[in-house]
């Protein structure tokens, strides 16, 4: 087996081993086969391999071939499949009673530069899995049972992620998404035009149109890992607050202008970069905060830094502690501002507000982690979801797996298959408890 | 007056007005042009003239437009030029006792990108327009004097400065000067098959084969300006000890890391800026020290920093205090280290030897400004000049005069024209001293 796999120095006779896992559902045995599940892995991380990682940005051709991929796996289970006019891949299992709104599951197949295999392709290959475990099991359900791959989620390409959600839950029109421009300046219209597998119709979905939303997903942090936990039951979903922070101080030659004569934007900035870390810690424990950018002009080792950019991401679930950890850095900025005598400004980028899941569904995560006796934690996600626009029009859950090291966006995303299993069977469980109620 | 020539603006009538500076020298009234020095600059300043600025890297076509312009200015006063095989510039007007080494006076004609019009240009032009004065006061010195324009003082091309004086005092062999690329790659080698106007001789000295050195420049820093002191009398010329700082921490995901499980290499990098500038400020009034240059990775909005590389730039002229400067920045680091969690690493990159100016020479620029009633200022250069090379086979002196704020190696920078006058006083009597002793 190639590198760009990560179980490939797995032994195949502890994990791969068919259909090893199970559970019992209205006196029917469902059973979940892992190694198929592993091998729709590996083959989606095949697709846009490279030296680095695998790197499958929205409307390439190697997402484009994701999808299709996604769909004939679809189709093989028998289902109707769909494709909208910006690329969301929708699937229908049809239930007993096809008049009642489906019941819905899924993730992305997008993935950032040089990513991992597990961000996004596990949530789509298992709601896949579930389907076909269902299949064999020739289980019926009251609801009709649709899963999706979202276009667009990872912000990587855009600048903006969730495209593909955020326009079937109507929070972003056709035309506005159309005109989104990628890094180089394509717009999101050429790619769509260039993408022959896209449909052409918008599939819309309102309040009311889908019963429930469901999405497995690695958590993308270490605190499942630090707390040996298998099982994440997601209660929320914190929206960034962005904010650039611009230091102007005065450049000039390293050698000649006296400290005492300097506005040196990066000490500044440095002030500033250490007083955040401060300022978020003193907050709030939950929330998050981090300067991820910074652009510095000259940046030459023979001039004192003239201006520095700083782009910092705040992450609340709690409006109050989100507003109050502003403030702080606010005051920060203006303290070293008067303190050496520089300027800065203090832009809101974006300022999203947090979403919290559905407790109906939370609730029967937490019901269905107990009857297979999986340890879980309560968590809010710090990452961005398609789940989080789901939530605009219907009852939404989020279950999380551990990752290794907490790594992901990176090539050494790593889940473990036995965490896997289990997240893939309270899916499972979870999507038939609410495709029957 | 096009505004790339700062002077656009100044009033000509009380700047311009032709031979408006002189000195007596042993019973001839010596004259100098500030006009003609002023128009010559201009005309330097429109070679390589860009919408931010002026951009003469070395080797370039427009460099070598600007030596072939020194090169005519100084024919034109009747002086034998040549030119060696790196391109140094090098005229002589004869003396009485041809058999005496000669004494020098020059600058370089180079610049950074979007540099100034000022930083080399003025000693270059300053030196020309010295010639010309004696010339018109059919002036005879003892010694011959030399002018020279350096060829590639600014390190901005190939990483590496002062490339020219290096080559003449024999410090780097034209094999080893052959071989440095530039920023893309391109040798000096092939730089100098591309420039027809370099000479094919090496033209290589040796202690004793020149009587003293003497160069005009801006300060390039505030000192003389907040002073208010129109002449720096130069005590040495710092060198830079370079080091560059990785930090390596782990990136992750900005929203789903707890603030206690990170290992931001950013906040770590912080936390050494601050502390080099309280290091540098704590060690010593004189030195300098300066993080220049940083690199992040994965510097994106959504990844918490997971490298940082900084680069400082140390000045000092004392090898003492530059000791205890650097081991106070280990002992950082080693905290810093130890206190986050990171791994840091700590590379010296240059190490180089401040050079202390000739007393000899020192003594006459003091008498010499006293003659004119110019308050001085004995200061080190923080800034590295060809003088400091030149110091390895002859005395040396350096005059500074202010600029504006002290900017330099930027489209703003200034330089006075009643300290120009100053500066070109001084350094007219200084070599005239020089010539005949």
């Amino acid at each position: 087996m190639s590198s760009c796999w990560p179980y490939a120095l797995v032994d195949p006779n502890t994990y791969f081993a068919g259909y090893i896992s199970g559970h019992i559902f209205d006196g029917v045995r469902l059973m979940i086969m892992l190694r198929r599940l592993l091998d729709d892995l590996e083959g989606f991380s095949r697709i846009g391999k490279e030296t680095r990682g695998t790197t499958r940005l929205a409307y390439t051709d190697d997402w484009m071939k994701a999808q299709t991929v996604a769909k004939e796996l679809l189709e093989a289970t028998g289902m109707e499949t769909d494709i909208d006019s910006v690329g969301n891949l929708t699937g229908i299992r049809k239930g007993r009673e096809t008049g009642l709104p489906p019941v819905a599951v899924g993730s992305h197949l997008d993935t950032v530069p040089e990513g991992g295999n597990f961000d996004g392709a596990l949530g789509v290959a298992s709601a896949i899995e579930v389907v076909r475990a269902l299949d064999e099991a020739r289980v019926e359900t009251k609801r009709s049972i649709q899963v999706n791959s979202f276009a667009c989620e990872e912000g990587s390409r855009f600048g903006v992620g969730c495209i593909g959600s955020k326009f079937m839950v109507g929070e972003l029109s056709l035309n506005s998404a159309q005109e989104i421009r990628d890094l180089n300046g394509v717009t999101l219209s050429e790619c769509i035009q260039k993408a022959h597998l896209l449909g052409t119709e918008p599939i819309v979905k309102k309040a009311g149109d889908i019963a429930a939303y469901v999405e497995l997903h690695i958590e993308q942090g270490p605190v499942l890992e630090n707390l040996n936990k298998p099982i994440g039951v997601v209660t929320g979903i914190a929206a960034p607050t962005r904010l650039l922070i611009e230091v102007r101080g005065r450049t000039g030659h390293v050698g000649t202008v006296p400290m005492k004569a300097r506005k040196d934007a990066l000490v500044a900035g440095a002030e500033i970069i250490t007083g955040i870390e401060k300022t978020v810690t003193e907050t709030d424990g939950s929330g998050v905060g981090t300067v991820s950018r910074i652009e510095m002009q000259p940046n030459s080792v023979t001039a004192i830094p003239g201006s520095v950019k700083l782009w910092v991401d705040l992450r609340y679930l709690d409006e109050e502690k989100r507003r109050t950890c502003v403030e702080g850095i606010r005051r920060l900025a203006a303290n070293v501002m008067s303190k050496r005598e520089v300027d800065i400004e203090l832009k809101t980028l974006t300022n999203e507000h947090g979403t919290m899941l559905s407790p109906r569904v939370i609730n029967v995560l937490k019901q269905v982690a107990d009857s297979f006796g999986y340890p879980y934690h309560e968590m809010p996600s710090g990452a961005m979801h398609d789940a989080a626009h789901m939530a605009r029009i219907t009852d939404v859950g989020m279950i999380f797996v551990p990752c290794r090291g907490g790594v992901s966006h990176a090539p050494e995303e790593f889940a473990d298959p036995s965490h896997i299993e289990k997240g893939l069977n309270v899916l499972h469980k979870t999507l038939l408890t609410l495709a029957n109620q």
